[in-house]
């Protein structure tokens, strides 16, 4: 291969083939264009922010990545300091931050992009990869109706990119956790533990988590009454009724209004109620979300785990500004996603075609019709090429078996004065002439 | 502001506002549009390759970022040796190389996306920055009539981007220009600089191009001869026949027919003859480029210098492979010709409204009656948005002032009652009752 030189990519840096990438930018299209539909705006901040405010933001020194140039020529400092991002929101943050004043509240924004994680290297772990975040920033406060359209979002892109497949977001209000576990006597800060231990339900057995429920503290009884409250079942409207009879403290009671106006606002947007559920053993690990939380489950590979999570936070940028800014966002992990599915191999092929039209000259002689041609056919909307090296009849078509094209046009001496085309449909092997008037209105 | 953080973006690292931000994607959307439709295929590499091979394709290391965890925990040494690319073709060489062979040659590829400079940071100059490439790749051989196409995206990814400006691609030919020097008596050492300074022809002034032939050894009367020759002008057409009477050395003549080549391609595909027009004075800096060349001039704008460039090159990554693999491509800065246009006020406005159409109900009551019509609308292709806070009415319009957004349908107790939305149209001031169940017709 590569004479002295390895050619392989870095370690934990993906990357795609043209078959991936289109999988991959079909995705992105569908994203951007329902996040745009629903009013966000994108925003473009820099791969690179200041070491100090990643680190003030949570960030992992282990993880982060900072910049330094192979060879320090003239004493320029001012590349010190810089950091790749690792995720979209300290950006966000450090975004509103500056231009709070400029900004029309709510703002709605969405990021899709490569962030950077210096982790080990491991099988579906990224160093690089590609988030796709929407948020919604209020100033000092910010309706709980919000938290209604993340869900229908979310329903809409993958009910576009997995048509074949089924899925349900999963919702809950962090509210009420706390709140249920306050009123069983839990502290606030073995509430966190008890959070954080719930959060894992779905990976370990019941034994595990019973054993460290208590070891946190909490009593057999009170273990009891916990799951007995995570495992209430039913349609959306029972649980909020249910839920609306157990009754509790403020922050229960909060919760489960907030919950009710979720499920309301999707109700109003008629969105589809077996693509959402209020399932209470929602947690989210991060101490980050102080309400409703979302996770997306691909039925029948749950093993994936969530695709698609978010939720709504009290604070976004009160290390930077002394203003209180609540958001509510979601985000979704694109790079992991798609690989993990490419590795199912459950994506729709029809989404992976990449050139409608190949025309193929016998020989030289007839490039120029084959170009004109293919102009007409471009312009009209056709992804069109035209096989332009001077190869054997056979090796052109080769070329066209191998790009899985499905239509040949070929046009050899007899054809140009004929002035018709050959045209091939490459799946069914049927060959047709046509005249060069009507191959237009043949592709129509 | 910031209390102790500084919030702005680090120096050479751009942000671009949501306004900005709308242009840039759609003109992103335009050139990826386009280049597919000439059966270019995306290829994603990494933003990160191994410096070794970086430098060893000509990377300049005063510029070359390498990445460096901002503390190294656990003595994982396999972050290290890594950089960020500086150019997208030296991740296409190593792509090429790796994967020479499950490609199909000729292999159309295009990259849209960031690349990394730790030049000196000064206005105009960015340290990341998007460029977009297209690049044709041949396997021992290419067709030069592939030459003719680049003229050909070129032309229809700014008719389409500027349609209210003129512009025009010059080519050249390398070859043309070396052959005419050595028939001169011009050394092959001597033409490298001279190619070198005629590529200044339009920044400086003639006597400093004289002086500059003079220092490097050429005379007087090869000078002028120089001067008529690069000066010949015409048509595209008269232009090849005067070059095909002048004649010359076997490279002259390569190159007359290879330009010859790539005129009649672009008049096959029917391309305006006012937007390409053979220009003696394009050299190209780099060595890199052996044949074909183009620059792209904004007509009235000409300080921009080329917004689109390229060329042909005989070797993409003899440095990493065996194979001999010719190529032509060519290459947009997109991040520093969108900052230059912004700045000269010269994009068209319509291209940047976000927001189609904005809800607004009157109070909490109407917010699901705004809901379930955002619905429809936005399922029929409207960008449309329901404003959700609990804030006054005159609040409320302010946002949509604000934002700019085109139609606001208003909804209060009575419109509820009589099932009528009230349309505004922002821009006229109009406003319009119109029923419930024909505001979809409405904005058809």
């Amino acid at each position: 291969m590569g004479k002295k030189f390895n050619t392989s990519t870095p370690s934990g840096f993906p990357e795609f083939s043209p078959a991936e990438e289109r999988v991959r930018q079909q995705w992105i299209g569908v994203i951007a264009e329902t996040f745009s539909s629903y009013g966000f705006a994108p925003i473009t901040t820099p791969l690179v922010e200041r070491e100090e405010n990643l680190l003030g933001k949570g960030g992992n020194p282990k993880e982060i990545y900072a910049l330094k140039r192979v060879m320090d020529g003239d004493g320029d400092s001012s590349h010190s300091g810089n950091t790749l991002r690792f995720d979209h929101t300290v950006p966000l943050a450090l975004y509103v931050a500056r231009h709070q004043n400029e900004l029309t509240f709510p703002f709605k924004r969405y990021a899709i992009g490569p962030v950077f994680r210096g982790e080990r290297a491991q099988k579906g772990r990224f160093r690089q990869f590609d988030q796709c975040d929407i948020d919604i920033i209020g100033m000092e406060n910010l309706s709980v109706a919000n938290d209604g359209l993340m869900p229908a979002i979310i329903i809409e892109i993958f009910k576009k990119l997995l048509p074949n497949n089924e899925f349900v977001v999963r919702i809950n209000n962090r509210k009420i956790l706390l709140g249920f576990f306050a009123d069983l006597g839990v502290s606030a800060d073995e509430a966190k533990k008890v959070l954080d231990i719930v959060d894992d339900l779905e990976k370990l057995p019941k034994e595990k988590i019973v054993e460290q429920l208590l070891e946190v503290g909490i009593d057999g009884e009170n273990i009891d009454k916990l799951f007995d409250f995570i495992n209430i079942k039913g349609s959306n409207d029972e649980v909020v009724t249910k839920l609306k009879e157990i009754g509790g403290c403020e922050s229960f009671c909060e919760g489960v209004a907030e919950l009710e106006e979720v499920v309301s606002t999707l109700n109003n947007m008629s969105v589809n109620e077996n693509n959402f559920v209020i399932d209470l053993r929602i947690a989210r690990g991060l101490d980050y979300y102080t309400g409703t939380v979302y996770e997306t489950t691909l039925i029948g590979h749950e093993g994936l785990g969530s695709i698609c999570s978010g939720g709504r936070y009290e604070d976004l940028a009160s290390v930077f500004t002394n203003k209180k800014m609540p958001g509510v966002g979601i985000s979704i992990g694109l790079t992991r996603l798609l690989s993990q599915l490419l590795e199912l191999d459950i994506l729709d092929d029809a989404m992976v075609s990449h050139l409608d039209i190949l025309f193929v000259p016998a020989d030289e002689n007839q490039a120029g019709k084959c170009l004109e041609l293919a102009s007409k056919l471009r312009k009209a909307g056709h992804k069109t090429d035209v096989y332009l090296e001077k190869k054997k009849l056979k090796k052109k078509l080769d070329y066209a078996d191998k790009i899985k094209v499905q239509y040949v046009c070929i046009i050899g001496e007899n054809e140009l004065a004929d002035r018709v085309v050959q045209i091939k449909n490459m799946k069914t092997g049927e060959k047709e002439n046509v005249k060069d008037s009507d191959v237009l209105a043949f592709f129509e």
